[in-house]
C-alpha cells in the first residue's frame, strides 16, 4: 500500500519535487546561517533549524509550496526577545541564548498547538493589512540596518535603529576596509546577478535551464567569496586580514532532546513567544495562501497552525530555533516546479548532504558576505508601494501603517504589533460609532430609494425617510434618537413642510442590533410617540428580524414593518399624512 | 440686564425650583452622610460635597434636573480606592484618607475637563448596556452587601462581597441586638413609607400634597430615631447603648483650599480617578438623557462634561469628594417640578440651612438606620429584569452582563468595567469576523432579491448572485475569497448547473470597505478572473464607490457595477451565461 504510493510519488512528481528543493537548498544554506547569527545565536543553529523542522511541517501542514525554516522576521523578534532577558552589558550566568532560543520555539510551538486545536486561526485576522505592510517593511528596514555594521565590519550591533546608530557612533568607528570590501563587493554582484544573470546566460542556454542556472549565482559568488579567503590567508584562517569569518561549525550530530525546562525562563520568554508565534502564523498563512491562490490550491488555516506548531517543537527539540514559513524560499520553491510537500523532505536531505561535504569551505565564508545576502533579502520583501496606495485610500490607515513602521523600526517589534491591532479596533470601533445616514427620496419611475443629496429623487409629505448605513451597536446606539431628532427639526424647518407623521427607516445597512442598539431603538420609539410620530422600518434583514422577535420588541414596538422600502411609503397611513 | 433676568426668573419658575429644592434637600441631607462614611470617610466631606459644586453645575451643566454631589456609585469606588492606597491593616502615616479622596475629586475633576476640551465625549459609548446594566446591578448588591453589618452593628467592613464575607466571619460576631433594632427597623419603616405613605396622607391631602408629603416621610423616620436615641441616652448621647451615632459634625466652615499637592499620591490615584471619571460621566449623562427624553429637552455631552468638570474641581477645593448625577435625586427634582438649574442652587442653599439647624440632632443619628436608607436606595436601582431581557436576547450579551456583574460583586469596580469594555469590543470584532452571507434570488414578478433559504425566489443560471451582510473589514476580508469559493464550489456541485460566469455581489449591506477589505476584493477579482469568472457589484452605496476610486480600483477592476441588484442581473453578459 505505501510502497505502491511511493512508487507512484516516484514516477510522477519526484523528479520535479527534487530538482526545485535542489534551487531551494543552495538558497537556504547562506540563510540558514544568516538568520542564525542575526538572532544573535551560533550559526549552526540555523542550520539544525533547516533539518527536522521541514519534515514536520511536510507531514501535517497544509501548503504544497510553502518552505517553513529560520526567517529574518522571527530572527529579529527571537535577537529582541533574548537581549531583553539577558541584557548585553550584565553577564548574566545560567541563561544562554541558545537555551532561550530554545525555550522560544518550544512556547512558539505550544501556542500554535494550542491555537490549532481552539480554533483560535480567526486571531489572525485581527492583523490588519496596514499592520502588516507597515510592520513588514519596518522590520525590513530594522533588520538591513542591522546589517549594515556586519557589513561594514564595525562591531555595532543591535536590534532596532536607535541601539543601532548608538553603538556605532559610541564605537568611533565606521567599519574595517577588507571586511567592507567583501560585504559591499557580495552586495552589488549580488544585485547585478538578480538583475541580469538570467539575461546573460540566456546566450548559451535554454531559457527555463538560464533561469535555474541564474538562481545559482548567489552560490559562486559565496564560493568566490571563500576562495579569496583561503588564498589571502590560507595558515589562519580565522583572522584573514581582521575579516571575521562564519568559523568552524561543530561536527553534524543533530543533538535531540527536551528543550530546557526553567519554569522562570519560561515565564519571561511567554509573551515574547505569543507575539512570535502570531507573527509566525500570519505571516506564514499570508505567503501559502498567496502561492495557493496563484497555483489553485486551497490552504487550510488550521492545518497550517497544526504544520507551524510541530515545526516549531521539532525545532526545539532538536537544537534549533522558531521556524516560520519564508516568503523567498516559497516563492522560489513554487517557481523550480516543487509540486507536493515532499520537496520540503528532499531541500532538507539536501541541507544536511551540502552541510556534512561543505563545512570546511563554509567555515572561510565572511559575516559581511552572509551580511550582504540579507540586506538584499529583506529589502526586496519591503513594500514601498503600499505607503502611496493607503495615503490615497484612507489618511488614517495610513497613519497607522506608518505608525508601525516606524515603532518597528525605533521600538520593538512587540510594542510596534501591539499598537497597531490596538490602533486597527480603534479605528474600526470609530467606524462603526459614526455611523453615515443619508435622507433619501426615490428615483422618479422606479421603486429605488437613494440618497437625497447624490441622486435626483422625490420625497413624500410628512415621511421621513431615512437609511443608516450601520449597524445598531452599542458605539452608536446612543446617538440614535439624537440623529432622528435632528433630521426632524431640519425637516420640520423648511418652509410650507408639512409636520412629520412617520419616520421610515431603511434597515437593509443594519446586519446586526446589539442589546445597546435595541434600547436605543426602543427610546427612540418611545421619544417619537411622544410626539404623535410613527416609527416604521423597511426591508429588515431575516436575522436582524429574528432576534427582535426574541427579544420581546412585540410589547412595545407600534409601528409596521415593510418587506420593501416602496411598500412601506405607499402604506396608507403614510400616503395620507 | 441682570437684575432684569433675575426678576424675570423669581417672577416664574423660582417658586417651583425652590419647592422641588425643599424636597430633594430632604433626600440629600441623609444622602450625604451616608456616602461620605460609605466611602470610608467622615459624614461632614458628604455634607461639603454637596454644596459648592452644585453651584458650580448650575453655572456650566446642560441638564436642568439633574442632582449633581455624592452617589453611592463614586463613593463605593472612592472607598476601593483609598484602600488600596491605605490598607487597612497598615498604619501609613502621611496619607489620610480625606487627601485622597481630595486628590481624586481634583483628578477626576480634570480628566473630564481635559474630555471636554479634546472632544471625548464619544467615549462613553465604550460602556454597552449589558456592561452598564450588569456594572449597576453589581455595584448596587455590593453596595447593599457592604452596608448589612453596618446596618446590624457588627464592626465588618469591606468594599466587595468576599472582603465583607470574610471580615464577617472573621469578627465572630453576626451584629448588637439595639443596632440592629435601629437598623432593621429604619429599614422596614422606609419600605413601608414608600409603598403606602401616599395613599395614607391622600385620605387627608390632595394627591398632589399627598404625594409631596410622602416623600418627608423618610424624615419624620430618622427624626423618629433621633427622637429615641435622646430619649435613651441623654447624658451620653455618643455610646448610646453601644449603637454608633453619626457624632458631632465640626463647626460648618467650609474650609476652601486647594487639594494637597503630592506628585506620589497624584500618580497612584490616578488609574482610579480615570475609572472614576468615565463611570461619573456616563452615570450622569445616562440619568440627565433620560430625563430629558422625558420632558422634550436636549442635554449637550459636552456641556455634561463640563458641568461634572466643575463640581469635581469645587469639591475638590471645599473639603470634599467625588461627585456625579444622582439617579434618585434627579428623578425626584423633576417630578417635584423643578424647571431651571436654579434649583441645585437653591436645594445647596436648604442644606446649608439644614445644617446650620440640625447638625446637633442628626450627631443623634444612628448610623445603622442612614445604612438602610442606603440598601434600600441602590436595591431600588438593580436592573433584575434587565437580565431575563438580554436573556432572551442574545446569550453572548447575557454572559456579559452577568460576568460584569460578578466581577463588580467579587472583586474590584475597575476590573469589572475594564473586562465589560473588553468583552464588549472583542464581541463587536467576533461579529464582524464572521459575517451573515446568503444566496439571493429574485421574489417572482418584482426587482426585489431576497435570501434563497427564506423566501420562495427565482435563481438566474450561471450568475452566482450573493449578499454579504457586513462591511468589509479586516476583521472579515481574509475569508471572503474562501467564502465565495465555497459557494462557487457547491452551485457548481449542483446536477445540471450551467458553470457559472460571473459573481454579482449585492453590496448595500456594506458600509464600509477598508484597506484590507480592498485587498481581499482585489484577491477575489484576480482568482475568479483566473477561472473565467467576471466579478460585478450592484447598490454599491455612494461613500463605498468614492472611495474605491480613491484607491484606483479602476487599475485591476474589470467588472461592472449597477445601480439596481435587478439590472446587474438583466445585463447582457449574465442572460447570456
Amino acid at each position: 500500500m505505501f510502497s505502491d504510493r511511493l512508487n507512484g510519488y516516484l514516477r510522477t512528481a519526484a523528479r520535479d519535487d527534487a530538482l526545485a528543493a535542489f534551487i531551494v537548498a543552495i538558497l537556504l544554506i547562506p540563510q540558514s546561517l544568516a538568520y542564525a547569527l542575526l538572532a544573535g545565536l551560533p550559526p549552526q543553529v540555523g542550520v539544525y533549524a533547516s533539518l527536522l523542522p521541514m519534515l514536520a511541517y511536510a507531514a501535517l501542514g497544509s501548503s504544497r509550496v510553502s518552505s517553513v525554516g529560520p526567517v529574518a522576521l522571527t530572527a529579529l523578534m527571537t535577537a529582541q526577545a533574548i537581549a531583553a532577558l539577558v541584557p548585553a552589558d550584565s553577564a548574566t550566568p545560567g541563561i544562554s541564548a541558545t537555551d532561550a532560543a530554545l525555550v522560544l520555539a518550544a512556547e512558539t510551538g505550544l501556542l500554535l498547538g494550542a491555537a490549532a486545536l481552539l480554533r483560535l486561526d480567526a486571531l489572525a485576522s485581527l492583523l490588519s493589512v496596514p499592520v502588516l505592510q507597515g510592520f513588514s517593511t519596518g522590520a525590513a528596514l530594522s533588520i538591513a540596518l542591522s546589517q549594515l555594521p556586519v557589513m561594514l565590519g564595525s562591531p555595532a550591533r543591535g536590534f532596532n535603529a536607535p541601539d543601532v546608530l548608538a553603538a556605532w557612533w559610541r564605537s568611533g568607528q565606521w567599519g574595517q576596509a577588507p571586511t567592507a570590501a567583501f560585504g559591499i563587493g557580495a552586495l552589488v554582484l549580488l544585485i547585478l546577478a538578480r538583475r541580469h544573470a538570467a539575461a546573460l546566460l540566456r546566450r548559451w542556454l535554454t531559457p527555463d535551464a538560464a533561469r535555474l542556472a541564474a538562481r545559482c549565482a548567489p552560490l559562486a559568488i559565496f564560493a568566490g567569496a571563500v576562495a579569496i579567503v583561503a588564498a589571502l590567508q590560507p595558515a589562519e584562517p580565522a583572522a584573514a586580514h581582521g575579516v571575521a569569518l562564519v568559523g568552524a561549525l561543530p561536527p553534524m550530530r543533530l543533538p535531540i532532546a527536551l528543550p530546557p525546562l526553567a519554569g522562570a525562563l519560561w515565564w519571561q520568554l511567554l509573551p515574547s513567544a505569543a507575539t512570535i508565534a502570531l507573527i509566525t502564523f500570519v505571516s506564514s498563512l499570508a505567503v501559502s495562501e498567496g502561492l495557493a491562490l496563484q497555483r489553485g490550491e486551497i490552504v487550510v488555516a488550521r492545518r497550517e497552525l497544526a504544520g507551524l506548531a510541530g515545526a516549531n517543537l521539532v525545532a526545539a527539540c532538536s537544537a534549533g530555533m522558531p521556524v516560520a514559513g519564508s516568503f523567498s524560499r516559497g516563492a522560489i520553491n513554487a517557481e523550480a516546479g516543487a509540486r507536493t510537500r515532499m520537496a520540503g523532505v528532499w531541500a532538507a536531505g539536501f541541507m544536511a548532504l551540502a552541510m556534512l561535504l561543505l563545512a570546511a569551505p563554509l567555515a572561510l565564508l565572511p559575516k559581511a558576505v552572509l551580511a550582504a545576502s540579507i540586506v538584499l533579502a529583506v529589502l526586496g520583501v519591503a513594500e514601498w508601494a503600499a505607503f502611496a496606495q493607503a495615503w490615497r485610500y484612507s489618511r488614517s490607515e495610513f497613519a497607522v501603517m506608518l505608525g508601525v513602521a516606524l515603532l518597528t523600526l525605533f521600538s520593538s517589534l512587540a510594542i510596534a504589533l501591539a499598537t497597531g491591532v490596538a490602533l486597527s479596533i480603534a479605528l474600526l470601533l470609530q467606524r462603526t460609532a459614526r455611523p453615515h445616514t443619508a435622507l433619501i427620496g426615490r428615483i422618479p419611475g422606479t421603486e429605488h430609494y437613494r440618497n437625497v443629496g447624490r441622486h435626483q429623487v422625490e420625497q413624500t409629505q410628512g415621511v421621513l425617510a431615512l437609511r443608516i448605513d450601520e449597524s445598531l451597536l452599542f458605539t452608536n446606539a446612543r446617538q440614535l434618537p439624537g440623529v432622528i431628532a435632528g433630521y426632524l427639526a431640519q425637516h420640520d424647518a423648511q418652509p410650507g413642510a408639512l409636520p412629520t407623521r412617520r419616520v421610515l427607516l431603511l434597515m437593509s445597512p443594519v446586519n446586526h442590533i446589539d442589546l445597546s442598539g435595541l434600547e436605543a431603538l426602543r427610546a427612540l420609539h418611545a421619544s417619537l410617540a411622544r410626539n404623535g410620530i410613527r416609527l416604521d422600518l423597511s426591508e429588515v434583514k431575516g436575522p436582524v428580524l429574528d432576534a427582535l422577535r426574541a427579544g420581546g420588541w412585540s410589547a412595545w414596538f407600534d409601528g409596521r414593518v415593510f418587506l420593501s422600502h416602496h411598500q412601506g411609503m405607499l402604506d396608507e397611513h403614510g400616503s395620507a399624512g
